[in-house]
């Protein structure tokens, strides 16, 4: 994580699903865009996440990546306290496959959306939040054009 | 809804659930327990759920029944700020059988419980809610022998 | 478990589920709630059952945890037969996700309700079961609160 | 319903299922096995449930089917108070496809079988109740091989 | 297997069923039911299933069970060739949870009922078929109480 | 259905699926495809559809598109009984979804593939037959080249 | 649609969405951002999509909203040929819920997101297309906060 | 991979499904059918899939076998640009069991099928290739004819 003010907030609902946001976070270092990484729980720490939710956009997160296992509370709780866009990332356990965190994720009601990536998709999650990002920032779109070629050309990701 | 200080809190996620959760309502009504019902969403309301939750428990509220439908957050957030038991009702809608609400209610992390009932089970939300201030009030269990009796006779509900 | 009159009965349909279940007891105990233990099957052992579920409540028992996997009969069977609150653990299997366990939980009809936590919720179960036992005793409504402040504070599960 | 005494048990756990469970009714009529239908809840009526499934052998009953819906516990509390053959119809509601009944009614633990059919499967319980019966009864064996034929040739059901 | 005529096959659709479906075997054996197990598949050796339904009746055996994993047409093609009554049992495997199993079995059209107990529930087909067998054989349905009894009295399956 | 010898048979495993198979004669037909409609059930009529499956290679046929709706079981046996290329449309119904068709019909064990289209997908299992007559017949494949410059331009199928 | 050039691009897999998507256009409207609304198939006129995707960044349109029914693969189609960020409306039809459409949306391979938003969610996929045109236009986002406070006054969408 | 130019092209969406994907060719290597295996992905190398299927009935190809995990488009991108038959294989991954893939492959528009096999069914796809491109050469249809008797003969595949 850069020195620069942090552009991107990647939350998690529990410590555990570092192994999996991590990734965002390295894919978010490799498009160049400043972020933070923070753990908080809509259903444990609801103050946290209502604080977090509340300031950022002041703060100049422009988009907020949020991870969530099984009935997934995080992201939602957070789209429902900012007009920033908000990327949901399904988190798998050791015995849900993930679906129900995926229906939980995606399922928002009206007036309220969460952008739902694939369950575990967190490299998806930095993709999607760059492309967000490089709305605005030249450099960043210049990147991600990059990023799609090499892809094209075969790199692993 | 009677004149006492009411002692289960009914909460709709939207004015939709109402035709299922009136039930709660009139099924409260015959076990005699004062109640009240509110329409408020954890997604476009937050604050209001925030003070609802935390206030209620002063207020004398015992019970918390919340409905919800898709993904469901009313429940799970009213469950974050309180230390009353939390009932959840996962609601059906035109398009989604209630799969996606009964997972977003049921599969609450570790910490903050809901208490599940069926898929738009809005009667067995009352009894359930019933049998908790049932431990009590000696007089609400009286009745709910008295029902379940009746229920063993073939009263239809 | 205390010396004290049981509070909570803990049922285990199989001796299989207590490496589940005993984190309810676990819990219970966090809470200073006195409890048992009980493995019996409402398919094996129905008169077992029905025995439990028709004096539990002359016994002093407030709340019924049932645990049950595949197509979990106990909780419904103990609901059937007392007016205490049921909580219902559905329990996944090696081969079994849960979701038929969550199903033949919480889908009970009109008149007999379970209170279903997420599948495998066993610590929720007891936190549920001391939220009910809560309504009357202000000591334990007291725990719950500091532990729903250490929750908060981020203390592991 | 003839005059001779009832060999099979058609049990309804609700008044509504009468509906689907009547062609389990006029099925067995054309295999000329004397039948009865009772309404009888293993959740509201547990003792009459109780009642029926551990005098049904001495009866003379041989074999007894069950609808159930939603979350089904009938045909499981009677085959777990009978070692008669039970068979378990899986019943749809407005709202629920069949699918949670029919894992209640199929997935139930070792040592305590339930013969489960299709969803809504009332005729095909009512053959198989023939096929069970025939394994003694040469006629309704006869029968079973005329309803065979028949069928090839296309009858419609 | 006994040297008395066989009185229920055990048919397996892939020799990869034998873990599960010896099970059923060994069932059979200590309810002193004579069986024969056999692999035959509906799909790779469809003449052999044809003879073997079609003589079945005439050979004496009076129940027949058959395991199906996948798309099982197993059960199924036996049930289209005999009146005897017909015992499926789905099969789970490396990458599927049995629920295609399941429904394939379980789901057949009217006029041709499978019996269809648990995914991978052998030891109940084996009591099923035994109950079946009982309808005509006292010794049988004996064993079957006293079965039951050591089953109640928590005798590990 | 022109008077050449038909080269697709179209086999439904009930007369209710008219209503949806009939596109693929009509589909068939705007291909120039001679083609056969019969109603043959695995599970009611398997002499029929072994007969059928059998001689059809013989007959000129050179694809056979099979309905089959709940647990269907007519694709797969008609692709026992053939070296055919088989084309499975899974049958949705009032109750069912068409899910359970879906596995069904695709879900088959090595060695006995069955070509799935998609639930009620009658219109594509005339185009996947085509495909298929049209590796020999350069006419019919000019056909489908019309058909795709046809549907790029909007044509309403 | 206004005479600017439009910002969001929104696609119709078929001209049967246009029922949900309009809603999409509606709410586009409110938020005062040009659109265009287009039909266009992956499968059908992939030529129409590759060109559309392509271009679209350089016509100013700066996200792509994409619906999609069954194996919907309007948005990867899309999101495989453009660097902006792309929206996915998973859309329900007469005989499939939608969750065939909520799979084939948002479980893209890691490399090509696609921020998918509730099944039939088409009021969301407008306001998160609106959340991302506001990351660079201050008036769209002073727009989303006072449709956020007239959401929390309880204005019905 | 025979020096003959291919007839069969296999198609990968990515190297991890080679594990999978072998199996087809070393079956239609039993068949004698000269085959290609190349990986592309509709997502990430979109321009390679269109060329690949555009020029490939040009290039004397007659079947293209896709493979395909999570929202699986390489087979449906392919179909969208040939009139040749498309076979598609659903593959599982390690968080996902291939329903996703499975419907993803299946549920096509109309206008647009793909003949999909087993989740994972790598080995069928090949048999139906060969069925397929059986319809035009008579000795790979007696091949096949071959391979289903030794099947029956209960050879292991």
């Amino acid at each position: 994580m850069s020195d620069e003010a942090p552009q991107v907030g990647v939350l998690l609902a529990s410590p555990s699903e570092l192994q999996v946001l991590q990734q965002t976070g390295a894919m978010l270092e490799k498009f160049g865009i400043p972020h933070e990484i923070r753990v908080m729980s809509a259903l444990r720490n609801p103050d946290l996440v209502d604080e977090y939710a509340r300031t950022a956009e002041d703060r100049g997160i422009q988009v907020i990546v949020c991870g969530g296992g099984l009935s997934g509370h995080l992201a939602g709780a957070v789209a429902a306290r900012t007009v920033l866009p908000v990327v949901g990332v399904p988190i798998s356990s050791k015995h849900a496959s993930g679906s129900d965190a995926l229906y939980s994720t995606a399922q928002m009601p009206s007036g309220v959306p969460v952008a739902t990536v694939a369950v575990d998709g967190a490299v998806n999650a930095a993709i999607l939040a760059a492309q967000i990002v490089g709305v605005r920032d030249e450099e960043v779109r210049r990147r991600l054009r990059k990023f799609k070629d090499d892809l094209a050309e075969g790199l692993k990701l």
